[in-house]
């Protein structure tokens, strides 16, 4: 189960599973609490979300999924919840992608402020059009809304794995590191933005970001 | 007229003409007839469009259009579904950009998935300011939405001419090739991408621009 | 005050002060009576906007909205009406950033179709998150609509302070210069252009930009 750690004025959230880091019920739920004790905090502050071994997160659970099909629009629903949350946080958030990031773990990175990601080894990934899955509206809108024209086309479109260079490359993330320095990479870039963290700064997002985090919102229909 | 090839899982659709491949209605219907064909290909399988000469593809046909006032609405309808289809096609397509490709081309090739350019000769081109002809909302939003802003801004405003290096510098293409290697550059792109040509791709592409596909799609009234 | 000049077919519009050429509504009065002049001149033009000393633009006159708290809505939509004329101009407009660009300062170098930046002092900043100021939302949607996600992310939700060379990389500005050649960099870059300057290009950019041009023309109702 994911976990806090505080370094001064920076969160560190370890997202530690030998399970790829996928959104079960059950990790949702202790994302979502963590989140909240974040978001409560007072003063300056900022998020690292840090995964462990080879993944950083890979999206949906769908082994669990398919076992409850009648829970399909409330899971997704959950799932939109994080990604709304994280991009209209006030709190300026840094994903440390150790590994691979992938589907929703992709997107979830994306409704992060800034990615800096492993350069020599992982892959970021839509996997979607090789899955048959269509992507929900609102996760349409939310890849769409953070990378380039080009980008976007081909990550969606073709499903392409992006190595860290090319990732930082196509703008998909803001940084790269060598694995032993990643996380610290990520804590030093979140330090001194911790001052940002104020309820303007939501303001901001939503406004900035209104269309995408409406269909985020938005009942799962299909 | 247009005539299609099989080169393994990719056709390549040659534009052939000596009149700058212009949307001449006749030329309308042998395209329309020859993607019909590719869509209802079955299994994997990518598109390669290339022209001959100079040209790849220079847009309307304003000869034929000034001569047939009438059909004013109809024909700008016919090539807003040219442009619709291609954009929102589950098959990978990737223009070999030979020569010069200009005005309704240019948003034709934009359409494509990916773009090849001849590095050392032929330009790409919005003369739309030059000619005194506003966008149609459709074509605009096109345009818009497969380019950065800065580049969208500069090639809709300005008919800046982009040779092969700065489209590639300005992400207008996604690669530059020497003449005698274009369209096997553009085959290769394609090749490796032709199992991704299935039904949930086109879905994706729905979704991703539905708001650009329903400008293209509505009625021109202007 | 401002005062207008004219080499050739280029209007040089200098900002001169030494108050920061923050928009007390007598520079707004002055900037719009100088613009309708350009607007109204006949023939190829264009028009290049040049601070001096430090500043370009710091935007808002605060102290005085301060003094005339009554009076927010009607300045906000006079500024507001600035950026929309400027983004919607026929007249091909480049910004000459000679120093400190800031908040709606930025927003209006923004609205312009091109900026050259000095290349060794000032900065581009959009600070309002550390002023607790939400943007606007016609103000928002003019930096999402002219700068890439990346970038209007960091600008917009860290106030991020780019110098010349960043801006430039961050495709924030469109060339820089050093100090001396800066006015002449600017003016040669807008010279070619005059002669772009016909109506087709406003409505071109009418339609470009029409979702943007509606925010910035709404009422300000918070």
């Amino acid at each position: 189960m994911p976990k806090l750690e505080r370094d001064g004025e920076v969160f560190v959230l370890h997202l530690d599973a030998d399970d790829e880091n996928r959104f079960h019920p059950d990790r949702l739920s202790a994302l979502e609490a963590l989140l909240d004790e974040v978001e409560a905090a007072e003063g300056p502050r900022a998020l690292v979300t840090a995964g462990s071994g080879k993944f950083w997160c890979t999206g949906l659970d769908l082994d669990w999924l398919f076992a409850h099909g009648d829970q399909y629009a409330p899971y997704l629903e959950r799932v939109h919840a994080l990604l709304a949350r994280t991009l209209a946080s006030p709190v300026v958030t840094v994903a440390a992608l150790n590994g691979h990031t992938f589907a929703a773990g992709a997107m979830w990175a994306l409704a992060h402020d800034f990615r800096v990601m492993r350069a020599d080894r992982g892959f970021f990934c839509l996997p979607e059009v090789d899955l048959d899955l269509p992507f929900q509206t609102g996760m349409s809108d939310l890849v769409r809304a953070r990378l380039t024209p080009q980008t976007a086309h081909e990550a969606m479109t073709t499903g392409h794995r992006y190595g860290g260079e090319q990732a930082l490359a196509a703008a998909v993330v803001d940084a790269t590191a060598g694995a032993d320095e990643l996380l610290a990479a990520a804590v030093e870039l979140a330090r001194p933005l911790a001052a940002k963290s104020k309820p303007v700064r939501g303001r901001i997002k939503e406004t900035l970001y209104r269309e995408t985090l409406a269909a985020l919102r938005a009942p799962v229909t299909d």
